[in-house]
């Protein structure tokens, strides 16, 4: 215990340190508890356990849980097979999870991920009982230095009734001095955020506490689950050769220097993908502004491409992870970590003119885009930090494989089936086909560039159709009503959306 | 010309006076132009009567037509009937245009307008050949004094081969002073936008302007076109009463003081109601920071209700316009004139904290927003500010009466026709029937509040029916694609969206 102790500067706190157990004893039935964590990472692991225990064990228990986004450690997994969540927001990754929302088992409050804290700080939302918190250590002023991860918990730190904090002694204390944490006024009373280059510290290292309302601290040393990322295959290889092709048009155009603009990637194999292609390119000194930094980052750190990457979460692979935290001494002053609030602040991709990469489940023939619901109706993950990146970037580019299923969905079609992105806020899409440069463009004028250079050949006529058809009735945005999801329906029913000989 | 001429301080001006048949001369078929205007006031309105009149009298010419916002003088009008438009962007308001655009005789890119300005720095859009711009007088420095809206005049004036300045004598001079002109540099170059009240100026009074670039001043005297805004009615002040009554239950729960937060309200009748609402209510010390300031902002000034007004257009009523301009100078320190992409910049949007009040067509059991097409094909007007406002406000409320065409269309829909405000991006819904707060709620638990709320006493089980069905299918947001579109199509064939008997 005394080595452990000396992770706690304020001596205030030494006798608060509790059992797993024990601080999860205090949760009730009812409760809201606001977890640190975002995209596996920096999770709190063993309050969360103990709590499921509980309920296993028979216990009737149902809080409401409001994270940074998605859980490692199979927490969200746990959560929802042991029944413990009311309402869960704003973001989950998790097929067990996913299975219980979509049958209507427990809420699920999918919010852009900048919006949670104003939520929070505004008291719209459930007040939170416990803060619950991974930390590396406490500071001699009573700071609460993060881990691999930032997302909410300087804001659930701020408005929580209490605070239980987790330090986890498998996390790298390199860490230290990564983080930059920034808290806005209350909305009508806050100055312009001070950041103007992604390189910019603006607030202090670590999480400023009222240590009268820390009730609990326990020792852990469960290191974060790594991702699950899918490696670069030869169609997202070509999906990023046909992104950096168009930026390479940019910078023809002057619109772009070698040096681009910070980026966004979105979570996902294909972002990783694109991350990789720049590898082998010209791009250089290459800035990252994000949510999560994933391996490719990291090559790209190696490779002296990248200069300096923003974000609120780290998410490595296994192996990624080992060599990265081995000598974090090498990255640890070319990366600065953000609460989700800042990293996905419109004020700051507004400014800093970001260029966005996220995935689309789906486009249509005008340039809309879901991101989140299959079929219209089966929640997958959330929207996540794409709508706050989309909607404010200098570049917004979505991705997709043009087919799914071996060709019995195309990602192409005529209506999408649910809109996180409108035809307004998305100006790039690219397939494996090539990409359609939607900027400045009338609906009209966006269909055969879509249909052309993004769906996937065998569908290409069936779009046409659709659209030669849907031209009959005129409008901005030519649709006919009673086709426009009969894409989904086919496949709903016959399990394709290829159009059979007898439906023609 | 001797008294016209001290309109011009800049005397290396005085020789540039031409007609605006000369002015109009200059623009050739292929070009792009950049015009004042935003909501019927500021726009020019000489040089393009004069140039339709071209195309009157047999010559065949297409340009691109780039605006603020919608043009009074029936000039969006009179350039549809003659045919010379080839592609008008961001917004229009006007039923002959409105047909084109639907016909497809001519592209209208629907924007953001916030996003114009940015797109014209970045050259993403048409180059602009002349910027032709409506001017009180221009200052011996060379500054361009706006009339009564900046609409997106900086940034053509900036980025414009050649101006041309319509110098408008019958607009009032005291308006010199109430501009307040500010350009960001290009984005990943710009500070923070040091507006931090509502009442901050942080610019210049006038456009600076290259003269090199002027290639002529043309002198007019015809009037801003009066609004079109329809007064309050007995459903629009229940409406109104609504929402006040939701803003008071934000006072009760602390979320909101007297003085409430700035209030952007969208153009028509409904938020003119609100505001009238307003007048008679404990709310105090009000502040608006809109685009648009319509006749009722005029009365709450004179009732002392609101302290400071920004905007980037005056739209007054006929009999407002001559009570407000014969008395300027009893409003000109309450008001301050911003260029659009300040007055809607989600930096000072989501600082301010705004609360946003902006109309739907139709509204989806899950709160999902069309504000732009009928049916889901045919343009009304376009996005207008609503996009940048409800994204990034404290409060994003959107009102529409609850039934349309004496009830033969619901405005609360199974599924949106066209999604131009997503569910993330939509936090109260008013209809005359009441209120529905949609935040922190799962998409299950928005439906009844809709319904019950929001809807029509003649279309709730319509609805229920509609959604118990899409129940069976489960899902986070469950909908039955092969009915989500059928009171459209209803619609479509049998002119309402009620039920009939026998289709049950």
């Amino acid at each position: 215990m005394g080595r452990k102790l000396d992770r706690i500067g304020d001596a205030r706190l030494h006798d608060r340190v509790v059992t797993a157990e024990e601080a999860a004893s205090w949760i009730q039935d009812g409760m809201t508890l606001g977890l640190s964590g975002f995209t596996r990472a920096g999770d709190v692991k063993a309050v969360p356990t103990a709590l499921i225990h509980r309920a296993e064990a028979g216990e009737k228990l149902k809080v409401n849980v409001f994270t940074g986004a998605s859980l490692g450690s199979d927490i969200d997994k746990m959560m929802a097979d042991a029944g413990i969540i009311h309402k869960r927001l704003p973001f989950q990754a998790d097929p067990t999870m996913r299975k219980k929302i979509n049958a209507g088992e427990h809420l699920f409050v999918d919010h852009h991920l900048s919006h949670t804290a104003e939520m929070v700080r505004a008291n719209v939302l459930e007040k939170v009982d416990y803060a619950v918190l991974e930390a590396i250590s406490i500071t001699d002023d009573g700071q609460v230095i993060p881990t691999t991860s930032i997302g909410n918990s300087l804001v659930f730190a701020e408005h929580a009734k209490s605070i239980i904090i987790e330090i986890n002694t498998s996390q790298s204390q390199l860490l230290e001095g990564v983080h930059d944490l920034y808290s806005p006024n209350q909305q009508g009373e806050r100055e312009p955020i001070p950041l103007q280059k992604v390189a910019d510290r603006i607030g202090t290292i670590g999480i400023p506490i009222d240590i009268e309302k820390v009730r609990g601290i326990v020792f852990t040393n469960q290191p974060d689950s790594p991702s699950t990322i899918v490696q670069p295959d030869h169609e997202t290889e070509i999906m990023a050769s046909h992104l950096l092709d168009f930026l390479r048009k940019e910078i023809a155009e002057g619109r772009l220097t070698e040096q681009l603009a910070p980026l966004q990637s979105g979570i996902g194999s294909v972002a990783n993908a694109v991350l990789h292609g720049m590898l082998q390119s010209e791009f250089k000194n290459l800035e990252v502004y994000s949510e999560v930094l994933q391996d490719a980052v990291f090559d790209l750190i190696d490779a002296g491409k990248v200069s300096v990457a923003s974000c609120c979460s780290i998410t490595l692979s296994e192996q990624k992870m080992q060599n990265v935290f081995s000598r974090f001494d090498a990255y640890r002053d070319k990366i600065i970590m953000r609460p989700q609030e800042i990293s996905n602040h419109p004020e700051i991709i507004r400014r800093l003119g970001i260029i966005a990469i996220n995935t689309a489940l789906e486009a249509d023939i005008y340039g809309n885009v879901n991101s989140t619901h299959v079929c219209g109706t089966k929640m997958m993950n959330g929207i996540g930090g794409s709508g706050d990146f989309a909607r404010n970037a200098r570049l917004s580019i979505f991705v997709t494989k043009s087919i799914a299923k071996a060709g019995d969905i195309s990602s192409i079609v005529p209506f999408v089936s649910h809109v996180d992105h409108t035809e307004h806020d998305v100006d790039v899409l690219v397939t494996e086909q090539g990409y359609a440069d939607l900027r400045g463009l009338a609906p009209r004028e966006r269909v055969p560039l879509i249909i052309e250079n993004c769906a996937h050949p065998m569908y290409k006529e069936q779009l046409w159709e659709y659209y030669r058809d849907a031209l009959q009735g005129g409008g901005q945005t030519p649709h006919n009503l009673e086709k426009a999801f009969s894409w989904h329906i086919n496949f709903a029913k016959n399990g394709t959306m290829r159009e059979l000989i007898e439906q023609k």
